[in-house]
């Protein structure tokens, strides 16, 4: 896409798009405002990944939202009509537990997060605690003298949204954090989201991020989009090529901005949070290869491809 | 002080500390880990004070703790033996009220932080409401469709220490925030501070303000130390030149760099978060005029002062 001067956004053309579905090999959607908003399908979504399967493409789907584990997704894309396996969802925080993995971590993690952060960093052998256990604590401040003894044996704080954070829970990984050997591991730094189904934008994991980069006066490792570190562990696990690659997703800052700086070809939906009004914006520095009103527009694109090998 | 090569500190001398008797007009005084930590009175600083206002000095009291009204610190501070009116000692709160005020504020202010804060505000006339009301609150994500309604009445968000921190309250400043037109008032962004009377660093304001600038995208006006508004207020009420005020504190990136940032004398003392290792690191860029440990060891120059006219 060109910056237009007017400040109306080309979109896609039919010739754009049958390139875009000729060329990459390799689908990558974001979830939130781009295949579903909500408990909703966006549509067009399911019938645009099935054209995709029938004609032998990749398809994966990689969330920011660390507060539901890959299979917890995997099921809401099927229950939506998408048949979706564990391994073509990748998540924040199944990249902050694979991360822990690749570091040889056997310590324990301080999680502040929700029940997805947990499961993954479970899932893959990293004993963890915090996040939900630590719901509703308080220091107790009526006390003559307060303290908050943590776990000596804490080796990592990994932050994720968490929608019940509290004071203990950040008084307790700013104590972690203040042993320099103690890793600081930001699962994604979203400003905001949308987590129900109003237009309502709730606050994001870059609260939580921000607050103990506030406290600690540290800075994290970042595992979510835009960092790479997932689309490492996706080609290196599916054999792919940066370039043929297209990352299809919302948000600017996180989906677009994970493509032009991991050499991706990229596509702007506009389901989700970003507008036309923003692309067009003059301090816009993300500017995607392809927008679309929706996913479900590549479909007007079926009927000029050759016919597959599967019925449709 | 000169920075030394060895790492080491150099104290003030015996005629540096009378000569920063003499030259100062006005002497303000940080309280936490200045004055008291925690529950206990800093030894000799009753005595430095006594003896600066035999001496016809000005003294004042300025603390970026929000959470305790002026009242209630110069309550404190004469319950340890130094009489202070609510005129001698500047919060961090008092400060927002105070800045709310010069911008003829009539709308509703929403408040994280606790009780000290809201009182400031109440007694300058600004109606506001949050903090320690809405402790404890959750977001119900239990409903088909949560919503967080908030008043459209609300034109600045002030934030403080709020050890009652909440998701709740922090997506209520958020969507405050969402609009434009309202105001942003930190009171300030210390990172941590010591609550108890242990050595336990606590997270501080700046981890409220830090995860409000994370949620949404926008930079606060800082009231607190350094910010130069209650040196503004001071001078002009009390009649000083900024050159005749001296700050002695025990924090660099607060009192010190105020201080140094505003054309006043700086001193820094030991008794607090500052150790010689702090202010002897190559990377250390605020660099007090004197430095001692503790302000009780002002008093060895006691000896030295021509008569007072107040009997000692």
């Amino acid at each position: 896409m060109s910056k237009p001067e007017s400040g109306s956004v080309k979109k896609a053309t039919e010739q754009e798009k049958l390139q875009a579905f000729q060329h990459y090999e390799a689908f990558i959607f974001d979830l939130d405002g781009t295949i579903w908003k909500g408990s909703s399908l966006v549509p067009g979504a399911k019938e645009f990944v099935e054209l995709l399967r029938a004609y032998q493409k990749k398809v994966f789907f990689v969330t920011n939202n660390a507060t539901k584990s890959r299979a917890a997704n995997a099921a809401k894309l099927a229950a939506m009509g998408i048949p979706a396996s564990q391994a073509d969802v990748y998540t924040s925080s199944f990249a902050a537990a694979a991360y822990l993995k690749t570091t040889s971590f056997s310590k324990k993690a301080y999680v502040i997060g929700e029940e997805g952060l947990v499961e993954e960093l479970t899932a893959a052998g990293v004993s963890c605690f915090g996040g939900p256990e630590h719901r509703g604590k308080d220091v107790d401040w009526s006390q003559p003298d307060p303290h908050l003894e943590v776990d000596p044996e804490v080796g990592a704080v990994v932050v994720g949204l968490d929608r019940y954070i509290n004071y203990y829970k950040l008084q307790y990984a700013t104590t972690c954090l203040a042993n320099s050997s103690c890793m600081f591991v930001a699962c994604n730094t979203d400003a905001r989201g949308h987590f129900s189904n109003s237009d309502q934008e709730w606050a994001g994991a870059g609260t939580m991020v921000a607050a103990l980069i506030g406290s600690s006066e540290r800075e994290p490792m970042l595992l979510g989009k835009p960092a790479s570190f997932i689309l490492d562990h996706l080609c290196a696990t599916h054999q792919l090529a940066r370039d043929k690659c297209i990352v299809i997703g919302d948000r600017l800052d996180t989906d677009i901005l994970w493509g032009t700086q991991n050499g991706m070809g990229t596509c702007c939906v506009l389901t989700g949070v970003t507008s036309e009004a923003h692309l067009a914006a003059e301090d816009n520095k993300v500017v995607p290869k392809l927008v679309l009103d929706s996913v479900g527009d590549f479909m007007t694109i079926k009927g000029q491809l050759p016919s597959s090998c599967t019925i449709m």
